[in-house]
């Protein structure tokens, strides 16, 4: 029987803060930097897991909050896990939970021991600490447990978001203590501070005393901007073990994950290409381009020419349209799956950089390209 | 250049009044008794085409009434057809709109011409008659098109029954004066006359006169239900050319298509696998199953062991029950391809069983298995 590797993290080369790198799990390697699709409730929305794992994507993230409220994470567990209820074979990350009971507002309580709140489902009311967001996460068969934090809400006064990045601190402390190792798993500590440089350091230095296997910069994207965001990174990925993976929450936009890769981040998760995927607009080289809009309508060229998924191979943005317009699942269907590609294809493409040391050269081609717009409009009848 | 193949049925074997054929086309032989999925907007709802072919399906049908509204017939002549736009290889069965605009009740008006009614997308007004009806499966490049006619309402007193289908008769003509042929593209006259024989009869020699390169029976599945359906059948089908396929119009559940073979029924076509896929109810070989059902909420068994989808050879109960509850879109995807797979695996088991000669038992067995009921639920937590 092969034995079951160590989780790790092993840096390739670098190309200024870019970063090449392999994380290895008990369910494959991962070649970062890495875009992981969102599995909110254990399926990436309109999507075969055959078909997210055909795009490339080697990891996917499903999250603690909807897993908890239903089915239940007790219930996973004697399923076998989100991975193998599932049918997706790669590594699976969970949040904690934590982000989205921030979320409720006031149908949550904060407390030193965590917080109580009430499900969006059926108003049952709910606690969860650092030890039960873990505890969860292992019944979810996270290969990747996040600790249980608080996301400082934007904008933060520096006394608020230093209250509340010493809360997630000792937080972290107690989801560690709450892991329960196994081989080639892993646990993250998650970076707060709000936009404040000294305490994104002080959070580092406190994380790394605690010690995890890898850490997420977390409360960014959240109303800050892109250039405060990318500000923050510049002062805090400098700080962190160059020997660990680094992951920044819940980014972003494709102009995000290049800027973020560019300030040595590795690892990103969002909803955008599937959510945008629902709403008609597909990522493409050439920047969004909004499917319903009526100069589609008898346009018989692919959404992106370049792009190798079913939906640019087979059909026609014409095609596409009707279905926006019908509104037929299988529009949703396809440019999920076209945006999730168009994600992997701009991760492979700065990885292929950073190894060949073009990364800057990649960085400056992607804007320009994203800066030319879509392909002119053709006959609409 | 391969020439393109004659449109034609040839009978192979019969099992009672149950028959084996083939129907060729310009886009491939057809293995009958045949059910075609319908894809009403140029989609079968929540598949892709692949998976619709994946499942054995050989031939599909669109809808005439919702593609001349959207995307517009000529629109979808300029992309090249039905077939072309929404990729789909094998042969395409178009209706004529006639059901569809039928149904619209007070939105529509009859007159010896054609029908007047109001588009239920934005009030347009519209006008069908038995050459535009015509002419709009020609654009929509139908390998199969359908005659237009009047679905007689049911229940209909006998006296406006005949006079329902003289109309369909009169416009059975003008519906085949109005096609222009084309090497492997075929049109279908369509057998009116409510549940009267002898109006069924004189339907048949009417369009026999005409001559068409198949029939169907329509105006049934309206509401009579199966005992007289069936009685309408056994009416039918035996004054029906042995020579062209015969094909029932909107049937079925399972049972009505093991019924309507037994009949000498060749074809069928209806939403139900799709529809029931996207409320949760599966078919399978031990009767329909309702996967949002509590019983199935930890049940780690698949909807059905015999079936060989990715529904039930990757997933569990539980996990297609958690789907509906979550209202995923993957619910609607996994339950309609199974649901397509079913359909199509008791098809070529009629098929097999024809061929075989054993038919009368298929059909012993197949109504013993769906009397047999649902597996027995196991513990639900």
């Amino acid at each position: 029987m092969a034995s079951v590797p160590e989780f790790g993290f092993h840096l390739q080369t670098t190309d200024g803060k870019a970063r090449r790198g392999q994380l290895t799990t008990a369910y494959g390697v991962v070649e970062t930097p890495v875009f992981m699709p969102v599995g909110t409730a254990a399926t990436v929305k309109g999507m075969m897991p055959e078909s997210v794992a055909a795009t490339g994507a080697q990891i996917i993230l499903a999250n603690t909050y909807h897993l908890m409220l239903r089915p239940g994470a007790e219930r996973v567990a004697r399923l076998g896990g989100v991975r193998k209820m599932m049918g997706w074979n790669g590594p699976l990350l969970t949040d904690s939970g934590g982000f989205q009971v921030m979320s409720l507002g006031p149908l949550r309580q904060l407390t030193e021991d965590g917080v109580t709140f009430k499900s969006h489902l059926d108003g049952s009311k709910h606690h969860l600490t650092p030890e039960r967001s873990t505890e969860i996460q292992h019944l979810l068969d996270a290969t990747i447990t996040m600790a249980f934090d608080e996301c400082t809400p934007f904008p933060a006064t520096k006394p608020v978001a230093a209250e509340s990045m010493a809360l997630s601190m000792r937080w972290a402390k107690r989801s560690r203590a709450a892991f329960q190792p196994r081989p080639g798993y892993g646990q993250f500590g998650i970076v707060q501070g709000s936009v404040f440089a000294d305490l994104r350091a002080e959070s580092v230095a406190s994380l790394a005393e605690i010690g995890f296997e890898g850490y997420a910069v977390g409360g960014l994207a959240v109303g800050e901007g892109q250039q405060a965001m990318f500000e923050t990174l510049e002062a805090t990925t400098p700080l962190m073990q160059a020997d660990k993976p680094r992951y920044l929450m819940g980014v972003g936009k494709p102009a995000d994950l290049v800027g973020g890769v560019a300030r040595g981040i590795d690892m990103f998760d969002c909803v955008l290409p599937t959510r945008s995927g629902r709403t008609g607009q597909g990522f493409t080289r050439r920047g969004p381009v909004n499917l319903k809009n009526a100069r589609h309508a008898e346009d018989p060229r692919p959404l992106d020419a370049d792009c190798h998924c079913p939906a640019c191979t087979h059909y026609s943005r014409a095609y596409l349209h009707h279905l926006f317009k019908a509104e037929e699942v299988l529009s949703l269907m396809l440019l999920s799956w076209h945006n999730i590609q168009y994600y992997q294809d701009l991760m492979a493409g700065m990885r292929a950089a950073i190894t060949a040391g073009s990364f800057a050269a990649f960085e400056a081609d992607f804007h320009a390209a994203q800066a030319r717009g879509d392909i002119e409009p053709i006959g609409t009848g």
